[in-house]
């Protein structure tokens, strides 16, 4: 079993994306060096949804542009649609990540697409994408992998299908998203269970978000059955459905912290993680949820 | 093994102790009927500590004077010394917890006192407390079993004879203390190792805090390994050693929305729980840093 842990930051791109407040490119460009200083290596960086439905991501052709390309990273974007690839394919990035869920209603609602019309688009833009880049990078995202917010409960048989097709598919990676945060790990092991029959664990990344302090656990249990590939999001930017303070993302602080304190080499520093996306909060008027952000700033500060 | 937990509330005490806003004897009681309305049983209301200390305790005579009997409650408050003994037992108070750690700086620092003078003065108090209470519940804190902030990680085998000293003295519960908030379950578990060969699950409770939000996946730890007595704090009151949103005790909330959706039944309805606190962290001025508090007033307020 391997114990190198691939930590994937998705701050850029799934931090900034619900955010109203307007971040200019320039401080994008100086939080991604940041993570980089910090040691982190994958980052998501942008989408190439319409600047119109996401203006804060408007700028993702300029903001590829300017990336450091002599610093070992690895960059990916979200590509939502056909539109998307265009735009992609003209800057010439190599990794890219694309999206469906296993409920029917948060794919009507999010894409307007029914699951089986997500799959299809989805093969569409890998293959043209594949044309390009044939030794590209394509993940797949899985959306509400335990409970969707219009359906409830979301059983593993719901899954399996969506992440059996994704992999017969070829995508290289698959992301199980916990979208709204409620999963405990008896849940995460039972889906875990019904997967493994059929799919390695070194093809699965897990996406959980903490919005009720499960994440560590969910990822702890996960861990214990050779999962290594983990998202989280410096701070825990992104997702900040209830009051300040509360959490959308796993913190990548919470993520290293975790995995560091338990003996396993991230190779990221967490002073500078937790520094990174301070300018960030700061423009964004909130505090970091994560607690081990705040304790690592308290301790850097004296 | 048994699957019914054991919820041990600590906010009116461990919550309270540190905050210098002085709250009502008339808050308390509100603050402990709204906990009892929530489903739980067993807190930890006061300490006897002395006034000139800790004046924010310093109506434990009153308090307990005005305690609601007839609602099936367990009531417990920390018994510090001999002078605090005295009070106790003038309120007829038949479950008390008294305090010793595993790291001889932590004892010097807080209590001036040796681990060994410690557990002396621990044996001398519960001694005569059982001569008034024969059958008088007493609980032994032991602090600090996986790190002191004076001396850095702590050995199990630091905290075993400890441990065990506490056991043949006759306790009734050992509350196994993860006092600083750092603790991941490889260490817990490791811990539990090496005290399982000598002692029952039974016998211990375990109080970690969320300071680097870990305390959930320590307890899940835990709970898989056969224990089933956890303490925790409404809302997370009680230590908050960083900004505001960072945590000390695991909150209740937490713990609650842990277990329940884990398929354990706890018996405590959690909007109640978290509306419970409320009223305290408005006159504290804060918010509280649990997440689950934040999600579920946050559903409530539609």
């Amino acid at each position: 079993m391997p114990s190198a842990v691939r930590l994937i930051e998705v701050g850029p791109r799934d931090g900034l994306q619900n955010e109203k407040t307007p971040i200019s490119t320039e401080s994008k460009l100086s939080f991604i060096n940041c993570l980089l200083d910090s040691g982190l290596r994958e980052i998501e960086i942008t989408s190439f949804v319409s600047p119109k439905w996401v203006p804060q991501l408007g700028d993702a052709m300029d903001l590829i542009a300017a990336l450091p390309m002599d610093r070992g990273a690895l960059y990916s974007a979200l590509v939502p649609n056909q539109k998307g690839l265009e735009r992609a394919l003209e800057t010439g990035i190599d990794r890219i990540a694309l999206f469906t869920a296993a409920s029917e209603s948060f794919t009507k609602k999010n894409i307007n697409a029914t699951i089986a019309e997500s799959l299809a688009n989805f093969r569409e833009i890998m293959t043209e994408f594949r044309k390009v880049h044939p030794k590209g990078f394509v993940r797949g995202y899985v959306s509400t992998v335990i409970e969707c917010p219009y359906e409830g409960r979301v059983a593993p048989d719901q899954v399996k299908p969506v992440v059996m097709e994704l992999a017969q598919m070829g995508v290289n990676e698959i992301c199980l998203g916990e979208t709204i945060g409620v999963a405990v790990p008896a849940e995460v092991e039972a889906l875990a269970h019904v997967l493994e029959d059929s799919i390695d664990v070194e093809m699965i990344a897990w996406h959980f978000h903490d919005t009720r302090g499960t994440a560590i656990a969910n990822v702890e249990a996960m861990w214990r059955r050779g999962y290594r590939s983990f998202d989280a999001s410096a701070g825990g930017l992104g997702g900040c459905p209830y009051a300040p303070g509360a959490g959308g993302n796993l913190a990548m602080e919470d993520l290293v912290y975790f995995l560091e304190r338990s003996g396993v080499q991230t190779g990221v520093d967490l002073s500078k993680l937790a520094l990174a996306s301070e300018p960030i909060w700061q423009e964004l008027g909130r505090t970091s949820p994560s607690k081990v952000h705040q304790a690592v700033l308290s301790a850097c500060q004296g």
